[in-house]
């Protein structure tokens, strides 16, 4: 009888490999840079970052801090590193140890630094057109001086509804973009656009396009079949099977009762591992025996360590088996739906737990 | 113009003991067990773990996984550590090396115990009375032979709803624990008490509570006040401040539009720090100006990095500024409620990423 108890994490990197060169085609003419941010979505910037680098040839990545890229740094060792929550006091001694490249988002980190610029390093200017979130805005940058215009080496914005193909933000914000990079940055290569933004057209690709959940097989385009592979797939052990009786309740708060007999299993996971607790009563997972995928409903509340699911239908199931939480036929975008949220938020938790089993292919 | 990236995370180690000590005031006569799973709930299990043995006098600590156990060994030299996941193929190594004690949960786990039991180590037992997750059901207890019965040192139950006073499972689950602690296991110490179960009187408390969430600062008994101090806080810097004009729309997928002049403050944190995403549109954080708390509605969507909000009634804020986003006056309670969960679950995922400056006190 095989026990296990651990849930098992499983990144491939061979198929985010392909993810990064199919988008790199799609982008053809415009340099693709890796967005690792984030400790890479929580899949390991370390990893990741250096597959990219040594691998597929990636000479720029983008993180969210300043520690965070300071971590990359051994593994891509004359990259490019942005940082797009900029520079503060905080970050500054890993901007200098790793030679990192800011983010500049507006006045008051501008003025940051000037008084704090390091040798060497351009940063980037972030403007805004119309996410509004970080960057300059039309008023602040009319007020950049000629010198302070000259200090960047790239100018970058996102898009706000970018994997809605016919949005109307999308060219509104192109066209902001357009006229605000001509008027004060005519001659500084740009990027606009993130993985969504690389699947809607040339004309968004500028000089850069940043990779980011596409890559790591999310589906950014979700008006056509998802043309990623899948990166992660995540399966945890049931440590237990049981038979509800009518009646029986399941989990904190007895929100699930038994109208009949049931089969369930114990499942050895749960949202202190990232598992949504929004999944409650709603999620499933699933089960394969030989050729045969059963689903099971999850029932019951999520607790922090385990999910329980009726397993009533599920043949020949053992403790010690495995429970599918996410693979390729059940993906990251389709837990992110069912648990009313997106699959960046999940991908975001699975990876922060280092109780998993991290097994890298 | 101080200038900040980083979301900081202050855990507040003092306040932890006295909730500790105050618990354990409470749980008079019965021993003062610490949960420490999940990592304390993200918090971080050496300190933690360390702490309440070396001030508070704790020597018995449960975790979720046996490398969670490993982990806090050095720190807890000859205390037992319990395991409630139980032990299995892969975890066993870490049960040898820092003497770990499984919480059995089943047959097929009883079975492989049996083959690779460790000299020295008398496991607990999980007995089922409710909850139906972990534990021997009865038929299963009815089975054991003697000798097996003879194999524990402690009685384990938990209870489902001990977070409502007059919950009919309360007494029910305790009834059921009674009887069959009595028929199979009499001369054993029993638990069936965490936190929640701690505030529900005195029968409720046999041998030893097991205390985590109340330790940690959230309300386990929400039908009254709060007895616990806060031990944790999370701030975040205000990157940047701009005005939105009528009819501007703010984040991902536009899902907020400005009906009038407002101005907003981006703020260094989001969803890959743990915020939940479910508090786009919805969530709010604070700002302190002298002795003036303002409120301030997060609106549009949070993204992975950054939340935006409301500053419009926010008065002098400026780019360093930070916003509060969890501290003793908007609990881990009100920001899980707002999410739409429990302070739980933002709890685990709060102390998950690296990022974060992390101060105990």
């Amino acid at each position: 009888m095989s026990i296990l108890t651990r849930p098992i994490l499983e990144i491939n990197l061979d198929n985010l490999e392909t993810n990064y060169r199919r988008l790199k085609e799609l982008a053809a003419g415009a340099e693709a840079a890796a967005v690792v941010k984030d400790d890479a979505y929580g899949l390991g910037a370390e990893n990741i970052a250096e597959r990219l680098y040594q691998n597929a040839g990636c000479r720029t990545f983008f993180v969210a801090h300043g520690i965070e890229g300071e971590k990359i740094r051994p593994h891509v060792p004359d990259a490019r590193i942005f940082v797009l929550q900029g520079v503060g006091e905080d970050s500054l001694p890993s901007f200098q140890k790793a030679k990192l490249i800011p983010v500049i988002a507006g006045r008051a980190m501008l003025d940051f630094w000037k008084e704090n610029r390091i040798e060497g390093i351009k940063p980037a200017i972030q403007i805004e057109t119309g996410l509004n979130r970080l960057g300059f805005r039309e008023d602040e940058l009319a007020k950049l001086t000629a010198e302070e215009r000259g200090m960047f080496s790239l100018v970058l914005s996102h898009l706000a509804c970018a994997d809605e193909q016919g949005h109307f933000m999308n060219e509104h914000q192109r066209q902001n973009f357009v006229r605000l990079k001509e008027q004060y940055f005519p001659k500084l290569p740009a990027t606009l656009s993130a993985s969504d933004g690389t699947f809607l057209g040339s004309e968004y690709l500028f000089d850069m396009v940043r990779l980011g959940a596409a890559m790591y097989g999310i589906n950014t385009a979700p008006y056509r079949e998802n043309q990623m592979l899948p990166v992660v797939r995540v399966r945890a052990p049931v440590l237990e099977t049981a038979v509800l009786n009518r009646g029986d309740f399941v989990g904190y708060s007895a929100t699930y009762r038994a109208a009949e007999q049931r089969k369930i299993a114990i499942v050895s996971i749960g949202y202190g591992d990232g598992i949504p607790r929004s999944l409650s009563n709603v999620g499933k997972v699933f089960f394969y025996n030989g050729g045969k995928i059963s689903e099971a409903r999850i029932i019951g509340k999520v607790s922090m360590d385990n999910v329980i699911c009726d397993v009533t239908e599920v043949e020949n199931l053992r403790a010690g088996d495995m429970a599918h939480i996410i693979n390729e036929f059940y993906t990251l975008d389709d837990i992110g739906r069912d648990a009313g949220t997106i699959g960046y938020e999940v991908l975001s938790r699975i990876g922060k737990n280092p109780r998993f089993i991290r097994n890298y292919i």
